[in-house]
């Protein structure tokens, strides 16, 4: 593969190897064509091993990642590390948007379950409906691994809402299919809690998140 | 080279390619943990050419690109394209504190001049002394080169302001010495006006700035 030939195809008008770096960061999201220049002039200025391995990195990027075949998270093994811990609870199944969602959720260190990956929300201006996303996969694996409780954590947005009001009807109404292993019923779903960010002011919230923690309020 | 060896010499503890990429992002000016994560997410989202054609260019990059060995430029071809542009007026010198700073310039598409590069700003604090910046070379070009007129566009703080001095003072006293070519007071040094951003708004300039403004007023 020539690169030089290939960036030009991408990028064009793209003369020398440092317009050609500027103009590749530039299309990662967030980074402007100014803050581009920036990296790669640090870059530049940094020792020329840095480039080197970060460049060596991404080439096998793809190759060393993969999708698990179960959850649908990154990762260099399938079934990823999560899938195959038997330390992990796999009757609580945790419902992510993105397969980065499972890096975040991950550090709180409050979740012991396993994941699943969406691949996206419902949203049909976007083009994007139920059966684009893996909800089927998603009742496959209640129905063939045991799951007893499903936590939908999406994010608290229409497009979220919509999508786990939609896996729940979907997957209640699969699983009170005649044949399908766990009874009516037995399944808990639910979803994250929504209201105050902790540390947050209640001045600076906004109504919609307001009125959520006062229907989510817990008693003490 | 074997780049896993290389990376968990750099980033000690990443266990995977998508950990050793994120920590290698993180090491880049502005990028934080949480952001590196977004990007290398992004890049495995994405087709895997952009991660091979990124790749190739980073590991190309220290190859392909070099110093001027005229003005302290970046640049694929020594002497730099500024510098052997017979179409640019050889006899006006701009100098600027980093190489990345020329690309600034270059944009406002309001000077037709060569560039001279510091490499820095004179910081006795952080161990940078005038012998550290190339001076010295600045001295060299402006008697060799038949300079007539220096612009100093280094930054309005106090550092650039030292360095600014210290270079007016330098040339100066190595001109007016007996031998070399351009008579006292033939080299013309100036710096950038320094005041109100273009757009911005008395309000909220501050004391320093304002006082520059006016004390850099204008005749109508």
């Amino acid at each position: 593969m020539n690169p030089q030939s290939d960036v030009s195809r991408v990028v064009p008008g793209a003369i020398n190897a440092l317009d050609r770096l500027v103009a590749l960061f530039s299309r990662l999201p967030g980074i402007g064509k100014k803050s581009a220049g920036r990296l790669v002039y640090h870059i530049l200025d940094s020792d020329a091993s840095y480039a080197r391995t970060l460049g060596a990195e991404l080439q096998g990027l793809h190759e060393a990642i993969k999708r698990c075949s179960r959850c649908g998270s990154f990762t260099e093994n399938d079934p990823c590390p999560i899938c195959t811990d038997s330390g992990r609870d796999h009757s609580l199944l945790c419902v992510v948007e993105r397969a980065q969602d499972i890096r975040i959720i991950e550090e709180s260190r409050e979740f012991n379950g396993c994941f699943h990956v969406l691949g996206g929300l419902i949203a049909p201006l976007e083009g994007i409906n139920p059966g684009n996303l893996s909800i089927l996969k998603l009742f496959e694996r209640v129905r063939d691994e045991k799951v007893e409780e499903v936590i939908l954590a999406l994010n608290p947005t229409i497009e979220g809402d919509t999508t786990a009001l939609y896996i729940q009807r979907f997957l209640k109404e699969k699983l009170s299919a005649p044949g399908t292993s766990p009874a009516d019923g037995s399944l808990e779903i639910s979803r994250l809690a929504s209201g105050l960010p902790v540390g947050g002011d209640l001045e600076y919230a906004d109504r919609l998140t307001l009125s959520r923690s006062l229907r989510g309020r817990i008693k003490m």
